[in-house]
């Protein structure tokens, strides 16, 4: 069985967000499977997709801390800066975290650890609504 | 042909372990597969998998100096610190690496390169027994 | 319907290479694929694959920069410097991105955002003809 639907997320401010819901919600068909696989799909090139620390919302601030602090604006080092100064940081932070999860499906959800939280994140201080396709497959 | 199998690997210090026999032979429906996929995913958020280099020792402990130094204890930075200051350290490092890894597998083995090994990442100080949720799928 | 196959890519310089026609053009079965997903898979410790930015050169410039930067050679940590000083950096930077993408596939095509593109990133200066194994799976 397969199900393949392309979403629309809420526009975020640049950082780091817990959208586990969002996503869940979003493709019903999740429901039918009891053993199978979910793979979402970030559509975009300066945002990405990762899992991590569903609690503490101090953990996604921290996230944002480091990889500005890892992956910074205005480096000597950049060519690409006429789409602006957060672009090319984007690009990297991006690609460092990925830009799909493949998440193990269960009982018709999503088999994460206890902690464990899809984040959004955002690159981009005006990212706009970022688009996600979500192939779901395994047996009902 | 589906199969799920939550398996406990065995606790390892803080770093980088190989663990390819261990995944391997803790899902033996993986001989019955000709042609699929193995989706191994890590159920924490402070302990991560990837690939690398499954001969060297001293490779596995260059990852460990390299994350140790790009994603430092005590930076002034971490707002996160109740959980002791391998905890947010632990997280970043975490998603830099990735949850999970997705194996292609091919007569009954994971179809990897000649120099690829899993890793068990073990971030914190004291990760106890890490657990992964295996799920096959391919055609026998 | 599963299909998996071998290729081998065209040898290129240290640095990040836009692949993604050189990949479909090289797995002709995905054509017959009308919804499912493409595991690409590289069988190396020292190469990797990410998707990004397919338009400007002066993005795939930037990640080299930036990569270089980020883990340097012949930092004071490295241990394993015994097959040249390009060689542990590349394990780390490997790990980084990923050895695998996972990509959605509609109508016959990698189902990727308008600016994603396949980057090959080569992390050795002599790294030679890099061999992907991709497994196409998905309904007609």
């Amino acid at each position: 069985m397969w199900h393949q639907r392309q979403i629309r997320l809420r526009p975020q401010p640049r950082g780091f967000h817990l959208v586990t819901r969002e996503v869940e919600e979003a493709v019903p068909e999740l429901r039918e499977l009891q053993i199978g696989l979910a793979h979402v799909h970030i559509l975009h090139t300066s945002a990405s997709l990762t899992l991590n620390e569903n609690a503490s919302p101090d953990v996604r601030r921290d996230f944002e801390s480091w990889f500005d602090h890892a992956v910074p604006e205005g480096a000597p080092f950049w060519a690409h800066t006429d789409e602006g100064p957060d672009d090319m940081p984007a690009h990297i932070k991006a690609s460092l975290l990925g830009p799909s999860l493949t998440l193990p499906v269960r009982a018709g959800r999503f088999a994460l650890g206890t902690w464990q939280g899809i984040y959004l994140c955002e690159h981009r201080d005006h990212g706009g609504a970022r688009s996600l396709l979500v192939t779901l497959h395994g047996e009902a």
